[in-house]
């Protein structure tokens, strides 16, 4: 395990309420193990070997597949709620005590979830292009129809993770060939999948109480990371994020959008090492 | 030069249009060098030692009084864009070609002047605590009372630069006791200098064409930073900053106000070294 890579660490499997997980492990052994939850449709290989061999230099990283989606097993559940269970079902039954968890967009929401339904589990905690429950929505109706095509294409990405400046537009084009560079893919997610994370969306978008008050339970420190143009969680929602979760640090990039992250992958690492190291 | 610290460099004095400023510089000889621009009423000593001599391991620091503030004589002019021309007289008649600048609350509007009016100066710029021209104003009717005392106190620091948490207190009276480690301590600004000061944030509220629209016009690389509450130069400013500049990175601390790069001094340095030296 200590010498694998985001590129050769084999796909492993755990069951758990009759689901069977995948995932990848590696990295360092010392350190709090980072878990990865991943967005909209995405699997093992759609996060950027930059940043996750950049974090398994300190830790543990653990990339994971939730129920149903690419190769696990099961169904998706129709809520966030239902998603953040299995998160820690899984953590729990790799046998480990307390993890960091990194979110991506639908993975940010199962991240606060997480925190909020099993606090334990949790040391710290990066919410990457996400938002709060019942947050400001997207506006263009493009997103929708581009984000639910059959097979998602660097054109789709293109324009759902990154900016439409020449140097984001570049910025993608080296991520999506940094991503694909893994011969054993993980399969594609299922229309099941997709259609159940739709459900869970919606649900997210209703109000529970009153707005933004379930952020102020969440004891976790934060990290909320954002492009400063995401049009798919619009970028006012990292804000409203950092102002009401109790214990946060925000940081915004610049050119960028839902997919910052992957535009400056090593300076997205080293500002999360920062945080999830002091 | 080279072994000096926020401690020890001594304070030099150089003479342009009739001023003679203050100023110390100290730190490696390598890099672009750094030039601080103080907060309302502020001189040489209220600045954080571990700022200073932290970023100072990189390139040449410059703390620097403009016009009749504190040591340097002359009379304080009242407005922004006047007292950008005098730090632009500075920058040249140190014989410097270009400097990255680093602006603290009414410093940083200063610093947004610089970079508009004499853009070949500056390379990179940070704005702490601080915010556009016409920007959401403060609300608090305290701050103009204690801002204003004739000697400010800790107590009147701890509430304006500090979050009311006990642990942000307890860090701004850390603070309080590295920025008062010196000895032959810069003179206090006078009543003229504090007046000049104010006329020239109300000068700075005035809308002058369209809001927000002169930020576009900035072209250098930009970090942005702030406390999540910020009482004097409220938040939602610096978020407004990291929107309208067309190359800024925003980053906000947790629990913490206008004093945040002060509460976390070594994170502060670490995100600045970042940004400059990438």
């Amino acid at each position: 395990m200590a010498n694998h890579t985001h590129l050769t660490a084999p796909t492993l499997f755990v069951e758990a309420n009759a689901v069977r997980y995948a995932y990848r492990r590696f990295g360092s052994q010392s350190g709090v193990p980072l878990v990865f939850l991943q967005h909209f449709r995405g699997g093992l290989d759609n996060w950027d070997p930059v940043v996750t061999d950049g974090l398994a230099q300190g830790r543990t990283v653990i990339l994971f597949n939730n129920a149903g989606v690419a190769s696990s097993s099961g169904e998706t559940p129709q809520t966030i709620d239902e998603m953040s269970d299995d998160v820690a079902a899984f953590i729990k039954v790799l046998g480990l005590r307390q993890v960091d968890v990194l979110g991506f967009s639908i993975g940010g929401f199962v991240a606060q979830s997480v925190v909020l339904r099993h606090p334990r589990l949790v040391r710290r905690l990066v919410l990457v292009g996400t938002g709060p429950r019942n947050g400001e929505p997207s506006t263009n109706p493009r997103i929708a129809e581009v984000a639910t095509h059959p097979v998602p294409t660097l054109e789709d990405f293109l324009f759902l993770f990154f900016s439409p400046s020449a140097a984001s537009q570049a910025a993608g084009k080296a991520f999506w060939e940094r991503r694909h560079q893994r011969k054993d893919a993980d399969p594609p997610s299922s229309p099941q999948t997709m259609n159940a994370q739709l459900a869970a969306l919606m649900e997210w978008r209703q109000p529970r109480g009153e707005r933004y008050a379930d952020l102020k339970a969440i004891q976790q420190p934060t990290l909320v990371v954002n492009g400063n143009d995401d049009i798919m969680v619009p970028t006012i929602n990292s804000f409203t994020l950092s102002q009401h979760i109790p214990n946060a640090q925000l940081i915004i990039y610049p050119d960028s959008g839902h997919g910052a992250h992957f535009q400056y992958p090593q300076l997205f690492v080293a500002h999360t090492e920062l945080f999830l190291d002091n």
